[in-house]
């Protein structure tokens, strides 16, 4: 299993996820504002990573700081944490993460407290991660039937979390005990994490991987080649809305009007207990030049007008169930 | 407006649409296999597109054909006209326009006749053809209401038929009524003829374009940007079941569950009163290669399993209307 981020000692390494499947390549930083940039331009991507980077990141900042009176240093470091929160506004892991930083460092004595608890909280959010995806993985496996067929959609595996993953782990678990006859994987237009990472993950593990185009699922769908859906998620509301990749939402119509059941898996940290529904949930829009181009590639011309949301939102009534660490729910959704 | 396809005189003239939008370049040839390839390799598509050049093929082959006696000539010509028939399996435009070539040669008493009657049989065509176009967006532009946004899938303009085009004639004419505000244009993975031609055509009109991945369709149908989509068939069954490129039934879907008017535009050569439902239409399965690459770029490893369906059906219950050069006809279907 891929390492997607890993803390070592004094500075962060991490696997630039812009570059695969073509180059596996690591970066090793120091600099919060390395990290920064990885998590806005995708090096680093998936809700629960996300998470997790923005900690680690925490600890590359307290690391540098030079001050030495504990008030300005957690004021000084609370710039940063504000400037990682800003990095993308729909994860939701994110923010939680960093609250999680904030308040341990608030209740630090000394600077060297400081640090020495954020780096305990950072690899406790990361410890924790891990276990939930192992857990996300049996209790939705425990969902699935012999000699299945699964959609999935975009990347939600090693390299999405800080473990196995989510809807993934639900998939790799599954195919650990022998139930899984293929996953259809979506590309996963415009940044193709479908292909690109969960092909490449999936047939590392030997998984039987069969990547197809957006366009074509409603055509597998009603050919009855796909038995249930799986995919993560970036937040959910209170109520069981689920913000997640964009074309989440397409597949979700699309099982429903196939009577498929659909899953969605992820940790509990990627509960909102403050969105009520997904309609408060913010959606990033991100660079046109990502539909314009693929994997820096021009397919129209370059003042082409574009949209680009990255994520949508899936009503609740669309769900068959949620699986997270602490068990599977069902609707109707009040989650807490 | 751009000729797609030319006769001229001897000689056929046509665009060579993969390298579109980038490169505006023209083939002109006297030979049918150059043609027959051109149909193949998507040079040439386009369901009343591969009919008009089919025909024009059939001229070629007859052009260069040395037999002098009648019966053998037309034996001859039979088999080229049996091998454009194989060139692609799900478009009834092309085994509907190779048949009235068959007939008007059968019923030809010289070579000499059989070649004059050829060519004027194709630019016969091809000029109905650029007529029902003309038809098809008068009839469907009297549909549209004012100050509307059209969803739109693949590319159904002059570059995939003899005139103005089927769906995009509809949205070209309401154009010039001033009843369009903003066009969304599905890329339409795996081949990007969304994103690569109409895109293209449309901004040479005019027309306010938006570019968007097909995994975007239904956050922007549940904004609420859509009020109606409008598509081409490759063949319309006769109880009204439409196969088209693949992803519009994706589109039907989730028209039909945001409650938006869903519209067919195709000529009455597209009609296959010999499908009796869509279950007996041809679905094309074409090279792997096309989900794995992107505009000739690899997007996973080549050892990656995909499928790549060419076309789906939309079942007529998903339908509004469908748009002919005849007229305009609601469900339930019963084509003749």
């Amino acid at each position: 299993m891929v390492k997607s981020i890993e803390w070592c000692g004094t500075v962060v390494r991490f696997i630039d996820q812009t570059k695969l499947p073509f180059e596996e390549s690591y970066v090793t930083t120091d600099d919060v504002d390395v990290l920064l940039d990885a998590i806005r331009s995708l090096k680093i991507r998936g809700a629960p990573l996300i998470g997790i980077a923005a900690a680690y990141g925490v600890c590359l900042a307290a690391n540098k700081l030079k001050l030495t009176d504990t008030a300005e240093f957690f004021s000084s470091l609370k710039q940063t944490i504000n400037r990682l929160a800003e990095a993308r506004p729909t994860a939701v892991n994110l923010f939680w993460a960093l609250k999680r930083m904030e308040h341990v460092a608030s209740h630090a004595n000394s600077v060297a407290d400081i640090r020495r608890r954020l780096v305990e909280e950072a690899l406790k959010i990361h410890q924790e991660d891990k276990e939930a995806c192992r857990r996300i993985g049996e209790f939705g496996s425990a969902l699935i039937d012999d000699s299945v067929t699964i959609l999935t959609h975009c990347n939600t595996g090693a390299l999405a979390t800080g473990g196995e993953g989510t809807a993934q782990s639900v998939i790799t678990h599954a195919h650990r005990q022998g139930k899984v006859k293929c996953v259809f994987v979506g590309e996963t237009r415009p940044m193709l994490q479908g292909a690109r990472l969960t092909t490449w993950e999936l047939q590392k593990m030997g998984v039987k991987v069969v990547l197809i185009s957006d366009t074509m699922v409603g055509f597998f769908m009603s050919k009855k080649k796909i038995d249930l859906v799986v995919v993560g998620a970036d937040r959910i509301a209170a109520n069981g809305d689920v913000a997640n990749k964009i074309g989440t939402y397409n597949l979700a119509v699309l099982a429903n009007y196939h009577q498929i059941p659909f899953y969605v898996a992820a940790p509990t940290s990627t509960i909102d207990v403050f969105s009520p529904t997904g309609e408060s949930i913010p959606i990033e829009f991100r660079s046109s030049s990502e539909v314009r181009e693929i994997f820096g590639k021009q397919i129209v011309s370059p003042d082409t007008e574009t949209q680009s949301p990255a994520f949508d939102i899936t009503p609740s009534e669309l769900i068959t169930a949620i699986i997270t660490e602490t068990g599977v729910v069902r609707p109707p959704f009040s989650l807490q």
